[in-house]
């Protein structure tokens, strides 16, 4: 659940790719989408993923508003995911600081039986760098297997890619996913931070639990 | 790992003896005792929660050293334990603070290679509550069907319950456990925050995952 | 000065009814009432509690804004509180968070000369808990005398406690309190933090004391 | 309960004349007096002050420890205060911060019916300002009347004094107590921050209040 | 880039005063005017200053916003500065803390070749004090050789200082300046917080450096 | 000013050397060195960055106190530097944590008139990331023409490098400088934080400044 398109591919897309090689249903939710015709971009970005048709929300910029957060946890309701993946809360970009902020605001939520029929208990939330490096990683995903993939949907963002001349977004991949995959001690990786979700309102389907292993 | 003989049963007695009651080794590690006679106290309360004979530090206080440290992480690559249960950071005793930070910082440095031949990655480092509650939790533990094992655990710690005339520990415990428990949609519960631990140093056996379900 | 109906019952009720027994004039802000038929509920809660007819924002969500924080103000300033109690800044529920946010603000604005021909300097602003509880609370009140008050009180929001087959709201409270007074020695109270105030603005119409005691 | 001779008359001197010359009984507890000719210096301050003979523990630097502790909640429920006054915890000087988290601390413990057979609960921290200046105070106390006695004070710390050829110290203190003097609507002002204290240990022998008026 | 009308003089008067006497251009942002006749102010005292024409939006409050960021960029990019100076993150005030936070947005997206054809990169963001004291400043600005340009500007907002009958912003001004002067060495003195600025996003013109000193 | 033998490298040695080359006196101060052996890689390392005789303490471990706060403002003021590269505040390993802690206190200290007869004000302090990475760097170093140096310096820290078989440290700084080198428009570069430094105190010979430019 990201920003804009390209936000899945750069903090995440190669976990995607992973998931989707072995049969997990990837869903992909971006808040904004200005211009319009980057919803081409991050469709094929999808495509070679292996990640579902994306949803888009075809908005200017994005701001946090009751409006926006209830459209998200209706999408979680309707997707129903186990594990969701944003911005991190520290994130130069202010659109991806106030992504955090509606995501995890609609994932708790999504969880209330006094608000959905059928809530949907997320059970992690991850959150993924893009630009702003995480200084401590909880969680390396190793996508040496899926980098060529990572390295496809990279290539659909025509428009983000002619920002520059010399390949800016393709060489920063590249050595942020080597960087990360030293760390992982494999050839590529991908790095996140663990969101630990609260458990205690009154409204949760599910709420207390008997082992901790 | 408690600060004191009393707080493994006040905060996680009943998790403690739940898992115990299925057949996980259960340790506790103690790191002060003063007086020396809370010992035997602390030994009474494991045989009720069905732990294994606590590890107790007679320190007269619990202070952060690197000394101390040393102590805790050797201590957790001994036992070698899957999870690590210790005080919140914002306790309002100050050593149930300092517990936290020596615990934290022990967990990291018992799963390096280079300070251990068979180093310890603990999987969840889970932190409780005593008298300072936690405001939202991230895990709750029914404990309905330990909660007499807890009581009587608590009836060991007799230095402690000698405070007061009225008994408060027993009242206070009684009620925290039920008020967790309606937050938990069971008769009692524990409640504790979860946190995430790093994994990006260079010096773990195990570094990255292949997926995140 | 509450997000929500029910709110002011379940988070400061008892202290409501506390001080309305001994005649001091108890108003209640709350500052939005989605769907307008819970403005019947507080209403009735209000009459339990020996409060005056409270002042309700029909508004669908509370979200912090420059008019909203104005009519706060002009509240307060019309009602002219000594104590005025909110919601604490770390609840879980966002509304409830913008709900301190403005709270603040306005008992701030209702304090200038500038502002107001008949400013209204507050002298404590307190911070209750609804579902997040309070780590170490800075005032314990005694409500043992008036949990009765407290109880019907709860009733009168028939469309709260209808979400739940068994009585969540009677049982969190009353096991919330319970817990409360074995921590204030009585056998129910209410927790709160007190959140000091500035006073040193040019606008106040006191500004300064003669006497720390 | 300061740091070092000479905080307590930059930092509050004017407000412990003024309740001196009320017939208020004022403490001065110094935690560190380096080197020990200062003490005269203190004790020629206290006189000037109205405040009793300080107490002053001659280490050479206030570092935070059990023992530091103990000393400091000892001194209290000796000494019985109503309000205590130290540093705010982020003064520029680490010894100022050490001594805010000892005093803290200490108040804390004094407070024990499990540590003292007769505790003494302080009713009000108030921190002040030496150098590092506070953004907002939550209290400002009229000092116009005492001015005289606060500048003899400061006059009675030679060896600081002579630090500088153009009198730093004391035209510093005079421009900061004209500013809160500005501030608070009168010639001459001190500035504090108020820290609440809490109020939920088991261990406090005045618990739950029954009103807040 | 100010708040209202009468911060550029009250927070950085003499800074902007001195650079002026010597030759530097300087420009006032005000981000908002209530009421209109305020603007004729602000002009009377740019022109005291030497500063030039001030850019004023005729706003009723500043809220941040991605309109108010783009419109503040979109300056920053026209006039070109190479330092700007706004308001401190915890001001007293809200609306200077909105300002805060849109002038830092617009400071880094001035500064990308992806916003603008001739971006323009800020070298230094300092924060300066109004009514809320910066603690401990990192800049002290010498302005004894100014001070009177920074008395008569004071005196051009008339609206303002008509609020009290006895001088309070003119005695403020002064005896701040002179507090701040004695810290600084001098007769009167101006301070400022230092915001260091990213410089890893893709999008500078500039980006990395080949010596520190 | 470095934790560990290593850290001058792995942190800034291509900024130490960069300097170095073009004759900028380099210093390296290193707060601990277990086994003693080390010292003799460290100035192995300090000799291929150029850099003079590295000043090394022998201890065991980094943990603050006044008297090594002592030993670091000491060597501040003999060695008198400019510029001072410490570790970032959130480094996950403790040692590196307690380094910033003393260094910045040092800084401090240095440059106090009372403490020395010529104190030393130091003009940047410069932050660096060893294995926990800057999130958004303030300053970019292009280390491309000194990057064997840096190279070579690494190969000096034998009983490093021995911890790892395939090659850990060599790889991992490698891509960290790639990476950062992406960032910063040049093949190689290292990232650092920016400490604004206070200017307050009473006693910096040098206080107030007379332009911004």
């Amino acid at each position: 659940m990201v920003s804009h398109p390209d936000d899945e591919t750069f903090g995440c897309g190669g976990t995607l790719a992973l998931h989707a090689s072995r049969g997990v249903p990837v869903d992909i939710l971006c808040l904004s989408c200005d211009p319009p015709e980057r919803r081409t971009e991050i469709t094929g970005a999808a495509e070679e993923l292996g990640a579902r048709e994306p949803i888009v929300l075809e908005d200017q910029s994005v701001v946090g508003s009751p409006g926006l957060i209830r459209r998200v946890s209706d999408s979680i309701v309707a997707l129903r995911p186990s594990v969701v993946v944003t911005h991190i809360p520290f994130d130069y970009h202010r659109e991806h600081r106030a992504a955090y902020e509606v995501v995890k605001e609609a994932v708790e939520w999504a969880a209330h039986t006094t608000m959905y029929a059928e809530p949907c208990v997320v059970e992690r939330l991850l959150l993924m760098e893009v630009n702003t490096l995480i200084p401590t990683p909880h969680v390396l995903v190793d996508i040496s297997n899926v980098i060529d993939e990572k390295r496809r949907a990279i290539q659909r963002h025509v428009s983000q890619l002619s920002k520059f001349t010399w390949g800016y977004y393709e060489e920063f991949n590249e050595k942020k996913a080597e960087l990360r995959g030293v760390q992982g001690g494999c050839a590529y990786a991908e790095a996140f931070m663990e969101e630990p979700l609260p458990r205690s309102g009154p409204f949760y389907p599910v709420k207390s639990v008997s082992s901790l292993l």
